[in-house]
């Protein structure tokens, strides 16, 4: 590697991309721990959602998103998306050659099982993502005798995408979804948050389960994976975002708020057309 | 038109396609009214959901989906999805030439407009159905001086799909959807129920605001409209569905219970692949 392309990766943007907008919650992990780094954010808004397709369609979707951000001459890609991750990581892998890309379900899995002591664990995903068996997989082979306790929570999607985030609506739903599970003799004392759209209930689920359940949310734990392979992180504070969608700038633009704490000027939010 | 053309006819199927699942409900309808003809039901769901595409695209899913009822010698089809309807009716004309086509939009704007009373009606919908306006552009054409408040209810989309049909959790949301329309002077007097989920909150909703509201069902609606072009309905009871859906038999079978009330059976569902 010459002189100039380490320059060039240092300084190199990040790349994030999901089927939509909930991977904002992990580009603003990202910002968190890696403010001085600058992003380009690409959500598949005109195919979304990825859940109801089949696995190959999924990898074909991501591999296409990833072949995107390459050309913007990324330094790293984080899938931030759990569908996606599930079936797509390895063809993005292989596409990707030496760019190191962390999808959701293995950062998730090690933390949660490096933060349980009872050994039970709880994963509140999608329908699709708990059907796939993909968090009950890489966490037996972190811990093998764990005890899993998957929660599909399919409302909680909708709760977030209406922003409907704290009252008597979401924790009533969420209490319908948990007690059956926590309210049973050794409860799990770690919950994956393995829907990037769940971090927004995550001070609702600490105020209904008590401060001895740990939350691990997926972009926290896709930072600190990052983290080991940004040995050339950027020397000088760039940051900033580039935001490109394949549908409705101005709906991303104007929705934002609900997982980014943000209303993003609709002049951001670039439209691009996605082949594959 | 010769003799055994018409005997032909008589005799055909009605199609019924969807973006999905929930045109189940229309379906339900329409064979409560004619039992004795039978349908070829066609949901698309490996392209589900419609809401979120735009309208070139809604309108090209419709029309393939119609060429393929076209190619079953169907004798009539019902676009039993608001917005294939909204986007496709005209494009689903065209191709279908002289075989009658029925949305859901104008069936149920006619209804509604000679059950008002006050002039005041509700449409509940999907945000996509609501924000294209066309509920609001029907119903003026029917009652110009008419009053209408569009409820954006996404979440009852999710509540159906979980199967949370009763209970506080559904009557909680019903109330924050509603209540800022019906607790004022001259609330509406009927409501559109403008999403092929929405039936399956019929009972809840009566409950909620009682008897003196009037409930226009797209099935039903769909079904009055139908009967005046079934003037060659089937001289002998055939019945009867063919099911084909685009993605997963299996789980559109299992699934069917929520909008159906059965259960079919996995081999009475086709897989079948649609270009276009």
């Amino acid at each position: 590697m010459t002189q100039n392309s380490k320059i060039f990766l240092e300084n190199a943007p990040i790349g994030v991309f999901d089927s939509g907008i909930g991977g904002l919650t992990v580009l603003k992990a990202l910002q968190r721990h890696f403010p001085e780094e600058s992003y380009i954010y690409l959500g598949d808004t005109a195919r979304l959602p990825y859940g109801t397709k089949s696995p190959e369609t999924v990898a074909r979707y991501a591999t296409s998103l990833a072949q995107e951000l390459i050309n913007y001459h990324v330094k790293a890609i984080v899938i931030a998306c759990n569908t996606a991750s599930t079936h797509g990581l390895s063809a993005v892998k292989a596409l990707a050659d030496d760019i190191p890309v962390i999808g959701m379900i293995e950062p998730a899995s090690l933390a949660a099982s490096k933060a349980t002591k009872n050994k039970h664990i709880a994963v509140m995903a999608t329908f699709g993502t708990i059907k796939s068996g993909a968090y009950t997989k890489s966490l037996l082979n972190f811990v093998p005798d764990c005890k899993i306790s998957p929660i599909a929570c399919q409302m909680l999607v909708a709760l977030a995408e209406e922003g409907w985030v704290d009252g008597t609506i979401p924790r009533s739903i969420i209490h319908q979804y948990l007690d059956p599970i926590f309210n049973q003799e050794n409860a799990p004392d770690t919950i994956i948050l393995g829907c990037t759209h769940f971090p927004v209930f995550e001070h609702l689920l600490r105020d209904i389960l008590g401060m001895s359940v740990t939350f691990i949310n997926s972009g926290e734990a896709a930072s600190f994976h990052l983290s080991e392979h940004l040995k050339e992180a950027s020397q000088k504070k760039i940051g900033g975002v580039k935001f490109f969608v394949t549908d409705d700038p101005l709906r991303f633009a104007e929705n934002a708020i609900k997982f980014y704490d943000e209303t993003l000027k609709p002049e951001d939010v670039t439209l691009i057309d996605i082949k594959g």
